[in-house]
């Protein structure tokens, strides 16, 4: 197992990004190079259990807010000697969470990765495009925001974990209406540029789901 | 590997219904039980290579539309003696093909399974609920229709898959307006009622895609 651990670091900074989380190999092979943390599967637990074991050491768990399984990597040749199946995470966490980080482990931008070990690199590839399509037709955006926003800071968000600019309207009248999020009634206590107090928001539901179904699919009454 | 294929089948006749292809254990342990085509992973191929190769000992290969990753299930006590993790796919063949079967195979309507082997069952159900929610943002339709159809025989395909009556007009309607599916100009050779005859359509691409995404996070340009 191993998990590409997503978070929008440096909200509110003049560039917020994605970041995912790496650790760097002390020894070979591939040593120097980074990797996605995880590890082998015991004979005693499941995959997500065994993720989940392996993710505490590296960050705390109560900090991950969404974790779901990716893809199974099974190149015959994907490392050196046993051959050895990677069934691969995605997890995400919170803005502005700052978890504590043992010293050989680091958050990365995905856009600036450095030197990757065996196939982290495509892995965080996958990760990211997965990550990507789930924002356009699921609520996982709930794992990534804090629990209460200006619309702003959400754009902000969106903005990072896409890759691309987003537009705070568009993106604040699509949620509304397809009731991703909900207006709390507070607002921030001041706004930074001296302006009108922020209303605030939260997502509707902190729980994964699919919020853009056909509406000529969905069952009856 | 295990792979979940469906079809839906008797499509025309008073109830299509998605169906699950699944062989007869002739051994112990689970014999007579039910179960998913699949088997283990050679040292030389990938998860996908290897699937592939297991399936076409059941079906013409030629025929399966669509092949995903599904969930991984590794539950310590899943199957008795050697630990065994099974890599789930999701498999789709278009109506109205009929593959050839070996014996102990056979389709199998989702809503009336037979006594299924080990955790086949939960496996099934996991699968359809990838395929319901994926017919609701994505064209995955096109893996289970015909190339050319008239509207209703899609509201007929999408209404076994979905498990619920569909409106044929608010399906045109939409899956127009998403340019998930395309007039081709000609219809049908004769409506079955001797009314007009149906206009015909295909789905636009015929490679998976997600077709809902939010329009306010497209790319820019």
């Amino acid at each position: 197992m191993l998990a590409a651990v997503f978070q929008v670091r440096a909200v509110g900074s003049p560039k917020p990004a994605l970041h995912v989380l790496l650790w760097q190999r002390a020894l070979k092979p591939e040593a120097g190079k980074w990797a996605l943390p995880g590890g082998s599967l015991r004979h005693d637990e499941d995959l997500t259990s065994s993720v989940r074991r392996q993710l505490a050491e590296k960050v705390d768990l109560r900090e991950v807010a969404h974790l779901e399984q990716l893809a199974v990597f099974s190149d015959p040749s994907r490392v050196p000697g046993t051959r050895t199946i990677a069934s691969t995470f995605l997890g995400l966490v919170p803005s502005p969470a700052t978890p504590e980080l043992p010293p050989d482990t680091r958050w990365h931008p995905v856009d600036n990765l450095p030197p990757m070990a065996f196939d982290h690199g495509p892995m965080v590839e996958h990760a990211v495009a997965r990550l990507v399509a789930k924002l356009s037709y699921t609520n996982i955006g709930f794992a990534l925001a804090p629990t209460e926003f200006a619309v702003s800071t959400l754009r902000d968000i969106y903005s990072a974990a896409l890759g691309h600019p987003v537009d705070a309207t568009n993106l604040q009248r699509v949620l509304e209406r397809r009731n991703v999020i909900t207006r709390t009634g507070t607002t921030a206590r001041s706004g930074r540029s001296g302006g009108r107090p922020a209303a605030l928001y939260r997502f509707t539901d902190s729980r994964y789901r699919v919020t853009d179904e056909f509406a000529a699919l969905r069952p009856p009454g």
